[in-house]
């Protein structure tokens, strides 16, 4: 059902008072690729700046969630209005090993005072890339303090989300080595805090020696990156990574790397948003259009390179 | 240096006939986006499609290189030409652990019938990745029986890297959990044979459990993901390895599916390079441009929001 006009004002007033539901319509709108939420976003953006967004990487079963859930607690506690936003991959046989997960996270959902959103990396990573940065923009305009955004794995897709979070937290596990070992090889960028969860377990001393070890060759910035033990499942050490979280906000908006945070953020996500849609663009003019498979078949039999098979593409496309 | 008419002739004469410096020159050609590198990709495209190209994905340390050296080895004792092609990461402050790693391979590099080569990832990675596929492709032409492609890390710039092989192969060691998380998860897709790399560990048993148990959670397809334990700074295993990766190669080309991934990865390359170079026109376009500049100001501001301004620039896109 298309909202009307009147409608339309309607859920940008409750929107921006805080209604939840509003904000779970609005955030349904713009996961659908409606206009609408687009136009929303667009009317609610000068209300955005306001809340602290964090960003939550780690592969996964290190316990992110129980993690977050934890944080949502602590912020509740100091009468902050928190949201979160988990993405879920796409892998259809596991889902519920990771519904699981987010189970940790419903003793909140009756509290007004919390909003909590999965979203399934569905289509494309980058339609889902941009619909999270739009959802995470609704939830800041609808006046939440905290805004917590939650990734499954190191990949590419997920450094693209976390990269918008003025705050970024590496969540991690005594025998999660691939992590420290991205870390060291410089694959994964150094997070702002680091978290590990599950700290009752034997390895956690010899793992947070070899953190600190691939800290101390990363160049030094005007930021300590601190390391936190956890076991959030207790809520051991969680009201530290709160506090490590304000530092550093403090800190990056002392310094004034807030703002040019926020203005590289901003600029990456207009162009990831203007790339999103030329490569739409693009798959939509590409599919079931007799001329291009066509093309693609000499590809296949070799008669055609792939370069000269993409210029082609792009010169139709200026062409039409 | 330029070159003319007639060297770029007598370049893919050389490149041909399999010589190892023609192949170098051609790379770097293609490396430094040298229009010449694209044409000599577009001359030889018709004697590709011989090589067996293998991926090799898994997190850093596991010892990949370790393993592709061992194969190599492997090949030219069964008289296979091979060329390998490392993706290395970009951090600058990790360089020398990673050459180390290189090292075990320059016991054949004066051996003619083995071509090595690192790229590094140096600009952006939509660069990066199309320049290792034309890489891939020269290679191919050049005659090599096997195309072997390395990276580091497990992200979605890798993955994208490794869609274009005909095998993929997982290396892992005792101890790198993480992967086997996102295996699990299903971030990660899964491969067509698992390596458990550095198999003298007393956890290897329950590491190759777990692989198994994660495989028998996925959608059951035609081909049995072999998991083989190798220590191939020794040479064990190694074989087997190779063996498998013919297996699997019999197995696509007798099911025909060698044909359907070709046809899928080529369109993928297609679509990439065409999205690679409007990202570029995109990129050179905004830089330095005052009224773009002015625009990203008022996104900043929160006057504008990023999906009008990234309309706005596809407008002028189109304008001009």
């Amino acid at each position: 059902m298309a909202a009307t006009g009147r409608t339309a004002a309607e859920l940008e007033e409750r929107l921006l008072a805080g209604d939840k539901r509003a904000l779970a319509r609005a955030i349904s709108l713009v996961e659908n690729d409606d206009p609408e939420g687009w136009a929303l976003v667009r009317e609610v953006y000068p209300h955005t700046g306001n809340a602290a967004v964090v960003g939550f990487t780690g592969p996964p079963g290190v316990g992110k969630s129980t993690l977050i859930g934890a944080l949502v607690k602590h912020a509740r506690e100091g009468d902050r209005d928190v949201a979160v936003l988990s993405i879920d991959p796409s892998s259809p046989f596991t889902k519920g090993a990771l519904l699981g997960d987010r189970i940790r996270l419903t003793e909140h959902f009756l509290d007004p005072g919390v909003f909590i959103r999965s979203m399934a990396s569905r289509g494309s990573l980058g339609g889902l890339s941009e619909a999270t940065l739009q959802a995470a923009l609704l939830m800041d305009a609808s006046g939440k303090d905290d805004v917590f955004l939650e990734t499954v794995g190191v990949g590419q897709a997920e450094v693209d989300i976390i990269d918008h979070a003025d705050t970024v937290v590496l969540a991690l596990m005594p025998g999660s080595g691939d992590s420290i070992q991205a870390l060291k090889a410089g694959v994964m960028e150094i997070p702002d805090v680091i978290v590990v969860n599950k700290a009752d377990h034997p390895l956690t001393d010899t793992m947070i020696r070899e953190i600190r070890g691939v800290l101390s060759l990363a160049p030094q910035r005007g930021w300590r990156v601190p390391v936190v033990r956890t076991e959030a499942l207790r809520g051991e050490g969680v009201a530290e990574v709160a506090e490590k979280l304000a530092e550093h906000r403090e800190h990056i908006t002392a310094e004034g790397t807030l703002e040019e945070r926020r203005r590289r953020n901003l600029r990456n996500e207009v162009m990831a948003l203007a790339m999103w849609r030329m490569r739409r663009r693009l798959e939509e003019e590409v599919a079931g259009d007799a001329e291009v498979q066509a093309m693609l078949d000499e590809v296949v039999k070799r008669r055609l390179d792939p370069a000269s098979a993409a210029a082609r593409l792009l010169e139709r496309d200026t062409r039409d």
